[in-house]
């Protein structure tokens, strides 16, 4: 079979590059074009020296005659506002389409403008007509809808850490879901590659904070996504904090817990949900779970704990945020948009210490 | 007048170096003698090597005939069960007692055997009738009661940063004392200096992970201290979680609102509660509170935030875990039994970047 | 006596800020005015919030009619460029200057054009009437100069931790003057506050590299100094790298010894060419210098090593660039142009861990 | 072709962990049996989770009667000292060997006591009639013999750094050989993985140290095949230093140019000297190398400069110490040994940010 041509724009910032580094090794699906505004004409390792001999693609304009367009698929690995101007293009040449950004996280206006809003950008979406068409990329819930779209909005890297650690709990009835509080600790590669002072390194390497308090944008998609699960509107209690490491997402979740559960009952509920998965990791209280257990890696541990004192479920949900997060998800939703095994080019444990 | 005579028992640790650098620099105090069982003879500034021409004293042993014994006070920078057998024979000299551990911080047997157990010592106290002279040392809530006591134990890091965080909610009956959830994040210095496989460097500089889920010990002093202030039994779910850097406690603290209170409201409340304090600075969600605002001082920066979705107050609450989590309380503590200016020796705004 | 009144140019960099937490700590001098170009109007606690309640001037424009002016002495903690266009007037109003830029670290217009051109900035100095004025900064070896000045061009980070590890060297004719080669290696804290790609924490965290490999612009005033002391030209390699730590240089220093020397004579000469100064410590090779054991104070260490078999002196120098290397550096000028003690206000060992 | 059935010992430690990593993706080896004295029973991903679901094999002992035999090649991940007593037994059986350690760097006795006296273990070797069957192992020196031997030294991860960038110099003559000085600077995984004060997470991550000045005992390896190429015996100088960062080794190299030589024709020199070399990248000054450019793979970077005013030749030598420092020569040694690509298993480009 020829390979699933790939062509990633945006390609020269964080994202882009996961993805650069994760296709390289792909036994399915070979890069074909990197796109960006930017640096135009350098060779991609030129940005990314460890990519030197593992990829030297230019960084070339969309505009660009000479750009090629004969890709299977694009990655829109860019920030919010980009993918809905131009994924109809591609489209229409029968060019399958995934989205990094909140652009198609949300198949209906009224969300995303509140969306919109949240983020700074309050407007109308440019291709509402789309919107649709779109699957949101969490394989683990939409794995069927994902398999025969043609766009996917790949979800936030907090989403994902909070919605793999709730949906069993949502889905079996195990918690109160009026009681939800997610505390959620980032590293710092979450930021992208732009610099900016609270990002530069003096300030940052000793330092930790809160941030967006009660105001993040990810809490619209996984509250959409948890009240799909129940059927019914769910509002959460969502915190992001950045600490001093670059890579993973450390979400403690906590919700009162109905009568009559215990934690046996609890694990059992969540390895079913979860069963046959390959990404998705599910463990008891036993050990404390580190955020290098997936660093690199495009797994989601879950750690399972049951405060008896308060009746609480507290959830450990563990993920790299660059990988499962961002780019790693966006090559799982490739595989199953083109029937591909789900976990080629990703089965690698990351590296340690 | 004559500087206070203070001896140091466990000086080579980092409790012990965090007093030492607090009051080489103290108006109205000054060190006697570093007591320790290791490293005897060996000047401090050979394990600290920045203490050179500043404190150059020598580690003795307290069984040691030349082992001074003429202090006003000393401080147990000791970990559990040392002070409780050592204490009482000072006390008998005249010589005032601050303990750091949580020897101290229990003025009833049952209650610390409940807090021994949930240490792996679980064991009757040495000096049971020391115990009722024991007066807990967070000079916020306790500041009467310590300037009249000989025997003060000071607070555990995380327990001064959840009270502090919670004490005017509670007071003002602000939130609903069975909905709270401190999630505690601390900087590596936390562990003390003996070096352990979870705080090697690889291990740690890109890692984090939450710890003793639902079982720390620092539990018992909070849900006293708050039960205290409520005048009934309050339980909390407390999750203590270790991120790669060196001092800090950060802690979010959620609590369910009551009907009819705003953000405004509740702000005037802990400016209130805390009014004339040196070292509770009361902030609004106007801006990012970070660790390194209080690091290195012996301050407490309280944010209080409301999640108008979700009905919840959430507080940020920072502090140096070595400062006022440590040897800055207890030198506070010093100045409150002496009858000092409070800030003598801590009015230092610690170092940035 | 009055306290000397100090102005701050340039008091929002790191620069600024060091000098801030110096002199709120300083029995003989304080702070009258922050100026700067931006935030203005903020309080300084505003940019450094571990400020508040230390210093909550506002930033104020120079060109402000409400700037006050009656200073004794002004810090230019300003980039290259800024002092030699203003301080002649500050001088003419009778107000000392201390410059932290390279503008007046040369007396002479030629070497300056030199160093101007090192820096990208090749031009004609804008006030080459004061150059003649100007005394290097380098207390232990300009002291009498210093006192005697008016002006004064603080040193270069890199160059106190070279200078200070081979003056003694040097004067006692130890090794080859050809042969020096100093490897420096500096925390981040050395670029300055504004951010940038190469300092971005993602970046930065967990790398190394060298730069400006053999081009540093600190060799022009290390040569000079080194010249001076020798008497005839001397030329070094001079490589800095930038590690992943926020404060400390550390700089190896090879020079191929004289014959006849040993380490003891070697050890005797430094501690002799030292003799009396406060902020030198001078070590044999006993034991691993670490740049903690300077962190956040005044002090240089020194230790001193010789390779036996290659006939190589090894000198270790160690500083806190932000402290030595800046800001310490500018207030122990100030005291001695004012006829301080020359430890006022710099007497602290920084903390640990 | 049955894939190279590998057993390796030592593998609780980093070196093992560094060696299975590669190894669970390597086309032509299988890893048969982890081989220990700690951690018996326990699966591997205990000690490393991230390996859960890639390799789950229990650590076993030698001594274990169902300890697989049925290796192709054992790899020694131990401590000097083990596989001189072991590896005998191994080569009997035919099984070839590949220790990480010294014991088997040196082909001679007298050269072997004096590296040991230097590691504190002066002592005979074990197995001095193996030592003349050993055969250095860095592959771009000696390819063929490791090809045509049974029994590699791995070399030590300094050795590989100063080796590789001085090679090309000594064999064209570019330096003088008395004038070279090697300063470098590892991450702190070159410790291992066994805690100790000096890289306890609060005394590291804001440190760095020179240590064992002049008495390192990678020197003797250098030392011994610098002068093989030589043809003469050649004394460099050699600093290491600790950084607080994980991975990576960046030595700075010094030598005196020879007269005649400039730039172009000394990074032609190297160019050709490393003509098809896999694992070797060339570079002149045109940029700044960083440890992360070959962080996570098996390159070696360096980088040419020329400091025309003092006559200097300065190279950069950038590698990962736990991969072409340690795991990945071992593994490139291994393919070398049984024919294989010699880049099989090893072609990634590792991690980034």
């Amino acid at each position: 079979m020829d390979k699933i041509k790939v062509g990633i724009i945006g390609a020269g910032g964080y994202g882009g590059c996961g993805a650069i580094e994760l296709l390289i090794d792909h036994p399915n699906a070979e890069i074909v074009a990197l796109i960006d505004k930017q640096d135009l004409g350098r060779p991609i390792s030129d940005l990314y020296h460890h990519l030197k001999g593992f990829c030297d693609l230019p960084l070339i304009d969309a505009d660009d005659p000479e750009c090629p367009t004969d890709f299977d698929v694009v990655f829109f690995a860019t920030p919010d506002g980009v993918g809905q101007k131009m994924a109809g293009a591609w489209l229409e040449k029968g060019v399958k389409v995934i989205d990094y950004s909140g652009d198609f996280r949300f198949n209906n206006q009224e969300i995303y403008k509140g969306y919109a809003a949240r983020i700074g950008k309050p407007q109308e979406h440019a291709s509402p007509g789309l919107l649709s068409q779109a699957v949101y990329g969490l394989a683990e819930l939409h794995r069927d809808e994902i398999a025969g779209s043609s766009l996917v909005g790949n979800p936030g890297c907090f989403a994902v850490s909070c919605i793999l650690g709730l949906a069993p709990a949502i889905s079996y009835d195990i918690i109160d879901m009026g009681s939800i509080v997610c505390d959620a600790k980032t590293g710092v590669s979450g930021a992208g590659k732009n610099p900016s002072p609270a990002f530069h390194y003096p300030a940052r390497y000793d330092s930790m904070n809160a941030y967006k308090v009660s105001g993040h944008q990810h809490v619209y998609e996984i509250e959409r996504e948890l009240g799909l699960i129940a059927d019914k509107d769910i509002k959460i209690t969502f915190t992001p904090h950045v600490v001093p490491l670059c890579r993973g997402i450390l979400t403690t979740i906590y919700g009162q817990l109905k009568e009559g559960l215990d934690l046996k009952k609890i694990i059992e509920a969540y390895h079913s949900f979860y069963e046959g998965e390959t990404f998705i990791r599910v463990f008891g209280p036993e050990r404390a779970q580190s955020s290098t257990d997936v660093r690199g890696s495009n797994f989601c541990n879950l750690s399972l704990n049951v405060d008896e004192r308060t009746g609480k479920l507290i959830v450990v949900s563990l993920i790299d945020n660059l990988v499962k997060g961002q780019a790693g998800s966006a090559v799982q939703n490739l595989n199953i948009m083109f029937g591909l095994e789900e976990g080629a080019g990703l089965l690698h444990p990351g590296r340690y210490p």
